[in-house]
């Protein structure tokens, strides 16, 4: 077994003296007699869960199976490497991801009506209304409660959205392809700040934004993609995290860039110069248009890397508010679920606490299993409050979070860290043994409120639970004959498929 | 007087054992026999020279001076950070500038026709052809021998243009208006790369663009900014300096931000849509176009807090490829003139070294005195090649440059440097002191090819001769009776007016 050390870059710049591991009291005394003293963050892998503490040891000291799992980890790396995500149409949910009549899909994975998120609640029953099925919120729960409306989560559909991330068949949506594997994946276009579903709120002025993309800003983007030809969406986000974007929590840039990139293929279509107006003071107005497109990227680049036997690293993750769900290369259709964390750690806005919010939420988070996000915070200093306040802290957690990832992102650079890449394949025997979680930048809704909408931004973190679960379930698929009395929850998606809960 | 000490960041950081102060050889023996040894980078003042040491020391010892000065330079800082510049129309050099027929505006100092940088005389022969008042180089060059066409510097006329700088009467121009004082300022409109002007590159593509810019770009800028109303320069920056420009070498950022912010208007503008979309892909193609807005935006700010007497502060730096010029608060319309520094620590595109250079060119060095371009340059990463590579060496180097500056600017904060502000204010006292000069970004022309135009991007340096020339004249101007030998030039520039070499 590798040992089990978290690197602090500041442990060689200086001179020692006195090396303190473990229980940090001893170094907090030595310091107290002025005496140098670098604590070495020192913790026994996997919390010296016994459990946990054997399926590693099995897995290590089994060259044959440790090959199997480094030839697929590299395999699985190398898909995610060689991947040309293109947005390459905008069609309907009901066309591109065949999303049928009286067929809601959302964020995270599958969930009861009862237990499922305030904010996501709502986004469900708004579009129920928006697609006309509807016209009042107790009509629309009433429908979902008696089957005649049916919920499923988007990656069913290979489709992936932000926050409550619901998705009703006449929206349109980005429709991406891996130029490299051929796969597809989908996304909505994003609906911008203030009353908006992809927020939790639904009232006449989200209705009429819904309609204004179904009708102007959809079209409108279907001809000009046509115009222009594929859009690279890899070339856009490598610009943009020269740019102060981390692609998760900012897309500023990207915003920018697209707008600069697609306006003139945009009238060459022939969109009357009225509706191009209206739609670049949206896109001004709206600096997460971007995130869609990076979402469908992604899903569309870890889809493809996704599924090689043995692999032990994370393909995607998503959050609905209650439950969190992790993909894993080796694990198949699978996914490991388990409670999401709190979001203790974000930044509210004033007037708001953790006391309001819906629970961590999100088709998004797959953003962070390709390398961006939480894994390239320091390309955006901006979000520095997020992790301490400082451009040192982003470096700091990116260092952190580069102990359990195992590779970099070619493609992924960031101009704070004079061009390093960024961490990429997190690798779920790592998290065990290190307890370290990934960061997820991300934005917080109200669970209760139907209009405040957005109430905080910041970080979450991936529940150290799943990654355990994960670990058991790989275990057990390799019948690795350890005794693990833990009981494991996953689902699996078939996508384009029915969930079966197991 | 002040102590002479260059702050080194890293002194204070770890375990001191011996501090060497002056000469380095020291330092080097005590490294050679493994002492920790901190070379304090101490110089004596000025270099020792006697008489500019007697100048600072009349200075520093006179309370009532000092208090002049200090009061003088609060006043120039005040103003500067007051400023509100506004591009508030498009219109021809003509009208705005008052250049008339058979003149001829450029960067810089004043020059002799025989003396004019290879690049300069390329561009001034160009613009005369654009004009059309000669057909060939050789009619145009005897146009100007014969002085039936005059040539004077851009700051006569209130404006500024990049590298060449040159500018014709027919030349749309960007209109800046200081909102908080009133005052005006002037420049091109970009050229972008390639074949152009402002490169010193003059062909049928040179002439093709020229003609375009007049024709279509000019007037469809001048419509868009009367439907938008007057355009904020500052704000366009401050969000781009958050975005890896450093506003100067690099404006991809702002250029970016600042289609996504016209474009409506532009089509509210009634603009045809083919020539909208003919102007964006001209701006995706030329990421320095807001270049040319951040020299206006700071020459309408400069310019406002010129002039008060007793400042030691710089207003102003041009160069013409030749020669350097300098403006001080406290020196009046009176420019100090020195040869341009050797541009031998740009870096240079391949097959070309400095001896192919044309010296250090163009007004757009005005840019540094308003806590810009060089003096913002660790917001811009992506150009840490021109001073060692690693984001470090540019915090290192806007560490050195703040020795020289009085103050921060309010409004430009360095992300990497957790929201820093940027040094302002350079002092003229400061630089002769401590021999630190500024650093501009800037890019590298060809002297001899006709062709070639940008070989080279990087930093100059200011030749530290201007800022002892500049003292030496400030110690004249308030008759402190110190004997100097020193022969100052300087150049009158009475805007609107003529040059009088003095």
């Amino acid at each position: 077994m590798r040992e089990n050390v978290i690197i602090d870059e500041t442990l060689f710049a200086s001179d020692l003296r006195v090396i303190a591991a473990g229980v940090p009291g001893f170094t907090d005394a030595l310091r107290q007699q002025s005496v140098a003293v670098v604590h070495l963050n020192w913790q026994p892998p996997a919390d010296g869960d016994p459990e946990l503490v054997e399926i590693l040891k099995r897995i290590y000291s089994d060259p044959h199976l440790i090959t199997q799992i480094d030839d697929a980890n590299q395999e699985t790396i190398e898909r995610i490497q060689n991947a040309a995500p293109e947005v390459i149409d905008i069609s309907t949910a009901r066309e591109a991801m065949g999303l049928s009549d009286h067929t809601i899909s959302h964020a995270g994975p599958p969930i009861e009506w009862e237990r499922m998120a305030g904010p996501q609640k709502r986004a469900v029953m708004g579009a129920i209304q928006f697609e006309g099925w509807a016209s009042s919120n107790d009509e629309a729960a009433a429908l979902v409660i008696s089957g005649k409306v049916r919920l499923h989560p988007n990656h069913f559909y290979n489709a992936v959205a932000p926050m409550t991330g619901v998705i009703s068949p006449s929206m349109p949506v980005l429709v991406a392809r891996n130029k490299t594997y051929g796969n597809y994946a989908f996304s909505t276009l994003n609906e911008g700040r203030g009353n908006t579903l992809w927020y939790g709120v639904f009232d006449d002025g989200a209705l009429r934004r819904l309609q204004w993309i179904r009708d102007e800003l959809g079209p409108a983007l279907k001809v000009t993609i046509q115009q222009h030809g594929p859009l690279d969406v890899f070339d856009i986000i490598a610009q943009g995290l020269q740019m102060g974007d981390e692609c998760h929590a900012r897309h500023t840039a990207c915003t920018a860039l697209l707008v600069k990139r697609l306006v003139p293929w945009m009238l060459y279509a022939d969109v009357p110069g009225k509706t191009v107006a209206e739609i670049v003071r949206f896109l001004d107005a709206n600096s997460h248009f971007f995130l869609n497109f990076t979402m469908v990227g992604v899903k569309a680049t870890m889809d493809a890397a996704q599924g090689v036997p043995y692999s032990t690293i994370v393909t995607a993750m998503a959050r609905n508010g209650v439950d969190f769900m992790l993909r894993v290369g080796g694990l198949g259709n699978d996914w490991v679920m388990s409670p999401v964390s709190p979001l203790d750690e974000a930044v509210y806005y004033t007037g708001y606490t953790v006391a309001d919010a819906a629970g961590d939420i999100g088709d998004s988070a797959i953003i962070e299993t390709c390398g961006l996000g939480g894994m390239a915070i320091a390309a955006a200093p901006t979000v520095a409050p997020f992790v301490g306040g400082r451009l040192a802290d982003e470096i700091a957690t990116l260092k952190t979070s580069s102990n359990i990832t195992l590779s970099r992102h070619d493609k992924f650079r960031i101009t704070t860290m004079d061009m390093e890449s960024t961490p990429l394949g997190i690798d779920v025997r790592r998290a065990v043994e290190t307890r370290v979680v990934p960061l997820i930048t991300t934005g917080v809704l109200h669970e209760t409120n139907a209009t405040a909408g957005q109430i905080g931004t910041g970080v979450a973190r991936v529940p150290i639970t799943i990654f355990d679960h994960a670990l058991i379930a790989l275990a057990r698929k390799w019948q690795l004959d350890v005794e693990t009395a833990t009981s494991v929850k996953s689902i699996r998606v078939d996508p384009v498929g029915v969930a079966h809960a197991s």
